[in-house]
């Protein structure tokens, strides 16, 4: 057995959770050979409700699962955490403008994101779920001057596994048949589900679907399927989230499949003509722990429209926070490094070796 | 890819479904190199609902997930299934007697296994979860003259996981520590939960643990555990029920790991003076998809006492629904197969090679 890692949720008591976590301890996520550690995190006043999530966890007799802590806050959530899964979030109540809801999340995101800097393992790496999430990641990672950007992401997975499953649905395929999904920008609904690069069976998909149903249907279908979720179960869509939680940090950690491209909302490195300083999902592959974004994607007329939109929308909603975004951090959020001997936008977490190293350097491309 | 499993599942709108399906779409159930096919049954008002899970479900894009079909009525949802979990069951309404529940649900499980008997798969493997389970499946058990007995079980593994991971808890071991647990009797309070046979660390647990805290607490605990987790949650527990019919089905098809001993609500042959004909947990090992009650297991006077109550209360609850047992079926339900060779209880499921072949019998013991 290999010594278990820590992996902190917060909203731990919260329908996403109460599907997230059984998945995590059974080893989904970490994979069935890695124990794992499970620090949840609550409101006070849900304190009660995570017991009983925990009396469950216990109940399952899993084999993975090491330890479960409580806490009611952030800094003791996060200590030595090497994962963290930001699920909570201030849903938007009665009466409340957009506006507010960005504001009264700044707050919580940016306790959160000090938290990670000052109690978290050095390496932590950290998924927001908690809506706005892009956002929220950018304002989270704005706060936490001693890790790099590059340990921030957020959740644009759902959106890419809902593309995905519907796409197959259509057309009679298995997800299995499918490749080459792309999400671009914000998890909204201006987010871009782009199907120019998709595969059918190693086929191009958009010569095998009417590019009117592309357009008309596919497009909205998925940036309002949230909405559609609702109408249906009268709940929101819990388990798809986590299952989606649950693939990206898979691939991020374990890697991706040879030749398999996914969805992930991470730091804008300028690649696509995408403004630096905001958190935009693209296309990337992932290895020895690293993402690097997916070059070289042909963006037509009808594409570059849209992801121009919700970059758009992504750099209002920093505006809007702008005040929570400390200066000290701007100059490194604007200047990722990218790997120049294998072409591709790498992120450097600082973990990897030290270029100026006088014993020995491989200088090998992650 | 092998060719896909049908798996049938009752309730499927409800709270345990949402966990259990997220669970065997992800392979958790059937293995990672099956393909699962989900016929959800539910009742025709909440077919809305059941609408919503299976979005879920596509949006998840599981690559094992085949094809997903929706019913409202268990006609239609068991053909030709190879397996079926039967989850949903009317819950106690408020000035309900237990008499009540017990014939409101006979009328359910009685249509379900005439269902089973017409529609499903001859080998089908069903699971019954719905309360109160173990006469629930006897009801379903006896009105399916063609199946075998041997193919209904009940539920009693969430009993055997929170036995295994409170004792893991109490004395600071992991579950990966804990062996020999076993759940004898009726899935209700009246269930024994015994650890004669239990180890810690691969030593005798009642050794190491003391005789008081074992018959005045961790007994009462488990037996009671459902309540506890209502308390704290303000819902009842979903999740750990669901991962229990996971590893219970995982185990029945897949196999015990060697030297384990899991617990399963099965109809009793007579092992340990158990009355014949009422579904009994019951210490089993799983191999080639059959399962084989545990034997020579020690019972002492304490034990003894809590397993003829546990076996008296089935025996009384078999009287409420005596009207719903059909006379057909009572002798199959009297006389189980007894493997000779082996010296063990095995239950016979008419699948395997025919004693009176003209041409070969291995008559392997299975």
């Amino acid at each position: 057995m290999r010594r278990p890692v820590r992996i902190a949720v917060t909203g731990a008591a919260g329908a996403i959770s109460y599907s997230l976590l059984f998945k995590i301890a059974a080893g989904e996520m970490m994979g069935k050979d890695q124990p794992v550690i499970l620090q949840l995190v609550e409101l006070p006043h849900a304190m009660d409700s995570l017991r009983g999530v925990a009396m469950e966890l216990m109940d399952c007799a899993y084999p993975l699962l090491h330890t479960i802590t409580l806490h009611d806050n952030v800094e003791d959530g996060f200590s030595n955490a090497h994962y963290a899964l930001l699920v909570g979030a201030k849903p938007r109540g009665p009466g409340m403008e957009r506006r507010d809801l960005l504001e009264e999340n700044a707050q919580i995101f940016a306790r959160q994101g000090k938290a990670l800097n000052d109690f978290a393992n050095r390496d932590v790496k950290v998924l927001v779920t908690g809506n706005p999430a892009n956002t929220n990641a950018l304002i989270a990672s704005r706060n936490a001057p001693d890790l790099s950007p590059s340990q921030f992401t957020c959740l644009t997975r759902l959106d890419h596994n809902r593309a995905k499953g519907i796409l197959a649905n259509h057309c009679g395929a298995t997800t299995r048949d499918i490749g080459g999904i792309m999400i671009w920008g914000n998890h909204s609904p201006t987010q871009y589900p782009d199907l120019h690069q998709a595969t059918i069976l190693g086929k191009p998909a958009m010569a095998q679907i009417d590019t009117t149903w592309y357009r008309d249907e596919f497009i909205p279908k998925v940036q309002k399927r949230g909405g559609e979720i609702i109408e249906a179960r009268g709940l929101s869509s819990a388990a798809s989230a986590a299952q989606a939680i649950v693939d990206q940090m898979r691939d991020w950690v374990l890697g991706t499949e040879p030749g398999e491209i996914i969805s992930m909302g991470l730091l804008s490195d300028g690649s696509y003509g995408i403004a630096k300083g905001i958190f935009y999902s693209f296309p990337v592959i992932c290895n020895y722990g690293r993402y690097q974004i997916v070059q070289n994607v042909e963006i037509n007329e009808f594409s570059r429209q849209r992801l121009t939109a919700t970059e758009q929308e992504l750099l209002d909603e920093k505006a809007a926070v702008e005040e929570m975004l400390p200066k000290e951090t701007e100059a490194s959020h604007q200047s990722l490094s990218i790997c120049l001997r294998s072409g591709v936008t790498l992120y450097a977490d600082n973990t990897g070796p030290d270029a100026d190293s006088k014993f020995m350097t491989t200088n090998r491309v992650l």
